[in-house]
């Protein structure tokens, strides 16, 4: 929320995966964590947020830890700050965990990896993108030829 | 050259590729598709224009057709126009073929996928970027535990 | 603030403004309507706000009206929405009056046309931007030629 | 042509120019300036470029100097070379010269204090832009009042 490169990068980022993935295969949740100018940083400052900014994924709320300023998921991920990614497998496991921007084509490569790691779920994510090649040329050491 | 998408976007993408891959795992190669304004888009003007915009991968040049005005490979390829994106898997074959501006994040997942086919070589891919999660809370349907 | 347009295009023009133009020039003063999600929208969320974004210059607040929604300078000066742009003159004249994202040329220009009116202070604007032409070529219906 | 911030920057905003203000007001002229890659820049080659990036404003070649590698006007004008912009006068007289990328706001400044040079004709220049004020509050010492 007020976090510039969260509102320039990180959402438009979060919100473009959202539109790009089917569910079954990239669930995006936003993680609202607040660990400075709590006073106006509270739910209902976050709901007016992601009206404005039509923000289309589920948004959680990092619990606020009573015995420091950091909340409680935020430090138990060791999360430095914002905006932070974090990709979960299937498994639940955290695989990939980055802090500050993350480029849309590493980020991208990061999620295919994890995609392939299912396959027989991953098979029908992009159908039209990866394709068979059968309709294509065969390439071997020597070229390309048209079939 | 002459293909303002591609200057604009075909292009920079290519080279963001370029540094962000290992030449092992994804390796870049512009191919010079000329099917119009034949007469200022030979190899001298390609040689200029490399040049000029600093582009860091080997680029080739189809060879014209003299039956007809798309070059040999863009025609045993059926491309379409330019720019186009092709991804070939460690086998050589065309595994993604699109017409157009291609989303960084969807390229990226694709070559994700691909990269996640050879394992072996993949797991030294993004050491840092997919980690193996040990250090990592652990997480399950109850919530994520910081270990 | 809350206001995806003012974040991404009004502020930063502003920002922008302040930076390229002597505060005796063009003073740049931002004005904080709230007119919608009043209770997250105050002096402390305002100030967290300017903050983060590093905002350089000043900011009133707009105040509220008794009687309806619109804060008053708002309603009187019939300020449509967020963003909006007003220049005054130098005799404090509202001269231009835009709702919604103006483009750096045309706001440029308006502004252009507002220094031009007052030469003797307008002279020293923009000493190496508009040159006197002295050392330039003279050009006539027949071209240009150097001096 | 062969200059990226050109194609990237000095291209764009000359177009936008052409579109922004009226031919009578603001006359957009390109010249192509080739001081470099002679072989390959020529009149077919520029032909083609204006024709795919659809560059709407008349554009003259500059006049190769058989003496040296910089063109006639380019060397007579001092361009340091491109992108480059010369802002000339009703009078013929160039009043902005700069080399290198020159932000939408301050061009649109110089623009707008040479328009002002002719008020008779710049009254019609951006008649909805710069307003008359005459349906907006009126400003003083005190503040702003509606009418």
């Amino acid at each position: 929320m007020l976090c510039p490169a969260c509102v320039s990068h990180g959402l438009p980022q979060a919100a473009k995966l959202h539109r790009t993935f089917a569910e079954h295969d990239v669930a995006v949740i936003g993680l609202h964590t607040v660990f400075e100018h709590h006073a106006v940083m509270g739910a209902e400052a976050l709901q007016a947020f992601i009206h404005e900014y039509r923000l289309p994924f589920p948004i959680g709320i990092d619990q606020a830890d009573e015995t420091g300023p950091l909340p409680v998921t935020m430090s138990q991920w060791g999360l430095r700050g914002t905006p932070s990614v974090v990709l979960l497998d299937r498994q639940g496991r955290a695989r990939l965990h980055r802090f500050g921007v993350v480029d849309d084509l590493v980020l991208g490569a990061a999620i295919g990896q994890l995609l392939a790691e299912s396959p027989a779920v991953a098979a029908s994510v992009l159908p039209d993108r990866v394709g068979t090649g059968k309709a294509r040329p065969a390439c071997d050491g020597e070229g390309c030829v048209s079939q």
